[in-house]
């Protein structure tokens, strides 16, 4: 499939490109008129998740709004843990907590997992076609999922957490059980990715948003395993990963099946560069508050971060854009790499 | 002076020591059955910060309980930003939240600063006499403080966040005035550690707690100038710097007036060791988690530790100890560490 915009995919292909592509991580949020319109008519954060229509039409406004480059399929990384049978619900300001957090070893084994979390997930895949038709052949579709770490952490912690100590207790504790935990997750985000592929997603990208919280030992015996079997497993389409402040495990990445490393701000990417070389592509690695810079100032530093990084880029934040940015910087960001030229 | 255990000041001396000396991270806290006792019989944490018998008490009680090679002043990085004017409480379970956070570029220029924080801080210095006198020959006394940005980043954002986005906002639109708050915390910093070193603590350290939040490039501008003045004006002592997360600008620490680097779980000490070769002294850096598993994987994991890393180290966790932390756990480390021979 060739979009009209297509120069996300242009940049995995190795096409010879003008300019880097750009997107923003949490593009369709409360920085958008249309989202807070959505998100005031549903009864909570849960319920819109599960409207294909809205998911829809929050997915599309970025494109319209913002004029990035791709979509990114409005959808929670805890879609995953609900549909294992570990349920969640968003408290406002609080963030998510669990009904039925884990809290023994014999509950592991009686998850649903790999293709068995499927039916629980047919509401994303009708949102995936619905918005699949609405964008129809202007630009690619991201689809995302949490890593099997990040999961865990939730699915261990039972909320949100400065230390997910719980969960890293849990690691020391019980690695035979951590393992097993990992395994069932690593299934049923195997059989979840293919079918959002399958169903109309360009590009998959993985977060890893707690993998800041292990050591490099940690990563490479508990993660970097089932990150490989994950995108190994998954049919040809560009692949992101984004272990946020997983830095010093970045010379375990070499071999693995990704495309893209999407990388924190505060992660050099001169530091990727040398450890990964000049032809990986790098996602980020913006500062979010920079966006509450003056426009000139956010123009400039953009321009330095492409000459800076080079080819192989695709502009992006270094973590989600925070909701209380001004949506017209958001704009001054995209328009300056849409202007740049190599 | 010389202790009894002198085996922290050893260290930096470059005296041959058979064993690297350990203490803990927030050693005097929770984990402790004294200092609930104290937290219990005072109103709540800030009237214990300000009494000096009791600050005495909790600050001994891990050199007896743990068997620690160091004592560190039991205290708060935020009576800087309160004897400067911006007041704070500390509420159970939230942190600390500030009363009249700066808001304006105007309050800045009316803050005290440098000698002028003196007076508010007598009790500090009255703890620092009353510990001395209990310790008596027997052991070194540490004693802390906030770097400049990690308490600009409360003053500005007035409570804990996990971004900080507000403090990282003010970097962006208000440089200048940025500076001059750096400048001022600084001063005040000066004169503070220079008295508690004049009144009996035999070493320093600057706890950057936030320095994670920042760019490679905002810690050189904004944080590194002021860091490196304050090791500068202090006079000789044992200086230790624990930036939390900056690793990114470890290579620009090389000549900075410090001693001891201390770094987090995620920075593996070989990273260090390159950076700043084999004769920079290390603190850290042990997982705090790594305390939940059993006691022989405690033991092994701290032998093993100090076995990779060598001389020239202090062993300590590459953060607070989490609360609910066995204390038995945390003497096995303790003693791991006193059995250990080069």
């Amino acid at each position: 499939m060739t979009y009209h915009n297509n120069i996300l995919l242009d940049v995995f292909s190795g096409d010879e490109i003008s300019r880097p592509p750009v997107w923003i991580m949490r593009q369709a949020g409360r920085i958008l008129p249309g989202y807070k319109r959505i998100r005031s008519a549903v009864s909570g954060f849960k319920e819109l998740v599960k409207s294909p229509d809205l998911i829809a039409e929050a997915t599309v406004e970025p494109l319209e709004v913002l004029g990035v480059d791709a979509a990114i399929l409005f959808s929670d990384i805890l879609v995953i843990p609900e549909a294992m049978g570990v349920d969640y619900d968003i408290i406002e300001k609080t963030g998510p907590v669990f009904d039925n957090p884990i809290r023994s070893v014999g509950q592991i084994d009686h998850l649903r997992k790999g293709e068995e979390v499927l039916p629980k997930l047919d509401y994303v895949f009708q949102s995936i076609e619905v918005t699949r038709e609405v964008i129809a052949h202007r630009n690619p579709l991201i689809g995302f999922a949490g890593a099997p770490w990040t999961l865990f952490a939730y699915m261990i912690e039972g909320s949100g957490s400065k230390t997910f100590s719980r969960a890293r207790k849990f690691l020391y504790e019980e690695p035979d059980a951590a393992h097993r935990l990992m395994d069932a997750i690593t299934e049923s985000l195997i059989a979840y990715l293919k079918e959002k592929i399958n169903r109309g997603c360009d590009v998959i990208q993985l977060f890893d948003s707690w993998a800041e919280m292990l050591t490099e030992a940690q990563y490479k015996q508990f993660c970097i395993p089932y990150i490989s079997r994950i995108f190994e497993e998954l049919p040809e389409v560009p692949k992101i990963f984004f272990p946020k402040g997983a830095w010093s495990s970045i010379s375990h990445f070499k071999g693995m099946a990704f495309d893209a490393l999407s990388i924190d701000w505060k992660t050099p990417v001169t530091y990727v560069r040398e450890q990964l070389g000049a032809n990986q592509i790098i996602q980020g690695n913006i500062d979010p508050a920079l966006l509450y810079a003056r426009p000139m100032e956010i123009e400039s530093a953009v321009h330095e971060h492409i000459r800076l990084t080079g080819r192989n880029l695709i502009v992006n934040l270094g973590h989600g854009v925070y909701p209380n940015t001004n949506r017209e910087h958001v704009k001054v960001l995209v328009d300056a790499v849409k202007e740049y030229r190599y």
